[in-house]
């Protein structure tokens, strides 16, 4: 709640209602409608593109079923990060996807892995959230972004690139966009203004080039004709009007504490198993070491007051956590410090 | 722009932003999310069933697509009215159905026709808009609804009975919905708020047995997560204030006597070329006899000022409209009677 102007969002709303209810209401253009032009515009602004290399989805993962709809055939392999987003994995799968997850390091995908997995089968497209990853909250670096993007480019496949966390980022700097790397229109970014705004919006878009933005918009008209007018209008009055930008600069002041004392709880309580320190993004990851199996210790933090979502869901099948260790992701957006501590606490004493 | 009361909604979504603004923006309840609840009830309401039997969509084609994805197997069969509504064959075969076209009469479809072809192959499901149906106008008569019911109990096929334009009736009596009559739980029933109160919230429901309306939930997160809650907010408060209903009233005051010109427009200057003579809907539709083919047609009617809708894109593959006619849909919702006679007067100068 604390993350969402909901106030100010309600203020512009009701300009939107003032000055455009003939229009909000009514259906919006037929053939291949791509998004509100002026939230287009707006988003077009906010990420340094242009308005035709951008088209709105209702929210980030509808985006991601058009995509995979468009881009795979019947027995396609896409390529995912180990552990990985796991709606991301099924939406891939219900469209026909063999997945094949590949290894995640502190710093991005395991290239050699990338590599040697290449000489045996070419995925339609590879599927990375490169910056404060969920689950993970690796960030990938700039140089494997620049191989990724090379690596498409000599093998001819896709990248699609999921970014709804990156512009929370509470320290450091942003390695590019793979977009920004690639000079062959083989990446399609995927946002968001669900975690910079609202989640209630319902606003996700896909950003690529014009001509895959029309093949997109041209499927969603044939799902769902599109997204609400309301919705859209009313996003692109927060962007115009700077509430976007002002909510995620609120969002690193009051993330940016949690994150420092999530990264302290974990390592004074828990020892040397974070899996990276990130520098943004909702998440702290870890590999603990159990000697029990993930189930029977998921029900005993439970138990003792920290409900954690299953680790092993992130992981694709045919591959799995570190032998002798749960993987648990523990989210720091929603906790004040002293409460994620506490329960850092709780899991340190299950691990004794 | 007429049918929409843009006025009162806006002000009826702005108590909603005042009352609501800290549930609108913020994600919708996840776990095989049906809707909004207080929108559910209103609907439920609405069409006198009860709230667990109503799931909400993005708009009525997202729910087609929905059941079509958890309805069909690779390789299955889906009847059709031939003609039909053309984005709907579309998501059936984009989702891997084999779309069959059985002849529509002026009082639903041939039923001949259906039992013959249901010796050869039983479909998943059966798509029909029983009331004014788009591109027809026909609405399918009492025994013939039975009947279909009848067969899919006999046959165990599913019914997909879609209704946007039910409320619109200006004349005459409601036969029952087909489920109604189906004791069986075989028929899926999806209605909108697109025609009767506003398409750009984009509010379209499933409405059927509870077990299948979850599974339909199940999917919908895993696509696209929820609609807006806002829209839904904003739905649900149009219906709980008599906005619906009264504007379905205003709906039949405005457009009865459109329907009435039009049908008297086409006698008078086409002559006896009605598919039947439709009691409510946006559309009356002629078989033409006509000495050219269509595109021929259709591109003269352009150049005197009458553009229409491809009639043979209603027909799915394999069928087409009768040997030297052309179907003509002829919608009359949005015109004066003297504009739509202006314009059959054209159709008529083509044709002597």
């Amino acid at each position: 709640l604390e993350a969402i102007p909901s106030k100010s969002i309600a203020r512009l709303a009701e300009q939107v209602l003032d000055t455009q209810r003939d229009t909000v209401f009514q259906y919006a253009p037929i053939g291949k409608y791509t998004g509100d032009p002026e939230l287009r515009r707006e988003l077009a602004t906010h990420h340094g593109t242009s308005a035709d290399r951008v088209f709105v989805t209702n929210g980030s993962l509808q985006a991601l079923d058009l995509v995979a709809a468009h881009l795979l055939n019947p027995g396609d392999v896409v390529y995912v990060e180990t552990p990985t987003y796991d709606r991301a994995v099924q939406v891939f799968e219900r469209r026909g996807a063999r997945v094949v997850g590949l290894p995640l390091e502190s710093d991005g995908l395991d290239m050699a892995a990338v590599a040697a997995r290449l000489d045996t089968e070419v995925p339609a497209f590879l599927y990375t959230i490169p910056d404060f990853q969920n689950p993970s909250g690796v960030t990938t670096s700039a140089s494997k972004r620049r191989e990724l993007v090379r690596l498409a480019a000599l093998h001819e496949f896709s990248i699609l690139e999921d970014i709804p966390y990156r512009e929370l980022r509470y320290a450091g700097t942003a390695p590019p966009l793979l977009a920004e790397l690639d000079t062959d229109d083989r990446v399609i970014t995927i946002g968001s203004l669900s975690k910079v705004l609202s989640p209630g919006l319902r606003i996700g878009y896909a950003m690529g080039s014009p001509a895959v933005m029309s093949d997109l918009a041209a499927l969603a008209e044939g799902t769902y004709l599109s997204p609400a007018p309301l919705s859209q209008a009313i996003a692109a009055r927060c962007l115009a009007d700077g509430l976007v930008r002002e909510n995620v600069e609120q969002l690193r002041k009051l993330m940016a504490p949690r994150l420092e004392a999530a990264v302290e709880a974990v390592r004074t309580q828990l020892g040397d198993v974070l899996l990276t320190v990130p520098e943004g993004g909702y998440y702290v990851t870890v590999q603990l070491p159990v000697t029990t199996d993930e189930a029977t210790f998921l029900d005993a933090a439970r138990a003792s007051g920290v409900g954690l979502t299953r680790g092993s869901a992130f992981y694709p099948d045919g591959t799995a956590p570190r032998e002798g260790t749960v993987f648990l992701r523990l989210p720091f957006q929603a906790m004040e410090p002293d409460e994620f501590a506490a329960g850092i606490g709780r899991l340190a004493s299950l691990v004794v």
